[in-house]
């Protein structure tokens, strides 16, 4: 069986993120009333596996080489049999 | 209120994805088997609305600017009030 693996990657809170900050400026420019904003990453990987708890053991094993342990965190936002 | 919004912005299918294609071959050069990684973009925005409709709507607003329409897709992946 194929399955998509969707995940997030994010900085952590406290590290400065002045691509998220760029935005939020766009936004207001444009007339958007915005508090903050937080750019990440969002990677959809599909691979193989033989059912749904194998699926999630290499996902999570991926995203966990893909994140930054020291300034990022990661998220496994979904899981689906494809 | 304060809402926080989180926007997926993903590349169109059959747009070339080089950041994906590197990321692919570093997963399998790890040793994981992978078919394909898309990557994209997922930002956290929070800012103010009176209610979930209205909350929702601006969401939106913001999703249609900061994805290019040519090349990417937008998705309100979550919304919650804070």
């Amino acid at each position: 069986m194929r399955y998509q693996a969707t995940i997030l990657i994010e900085l952590k809170e406290g590290i400065l993120d002045p691509q998220g900050r760029a935005v939020e400026g766009v936004l207001k420019g444009l007339g958007h009333e915005v508090e903050a904003v937080r750019v990440g990453k969002v990677l959809e990987v599909v691979f193989p596996a033989s059912g749904e708890a194998e699926a999630r053991e290499k996902a999570q094993a991926m995203a966990r080489l893909l994140a930054n342990p020291v300034m990022e965190t990661w998220t496994l936002e979904a899981l689906k049999p494809l």
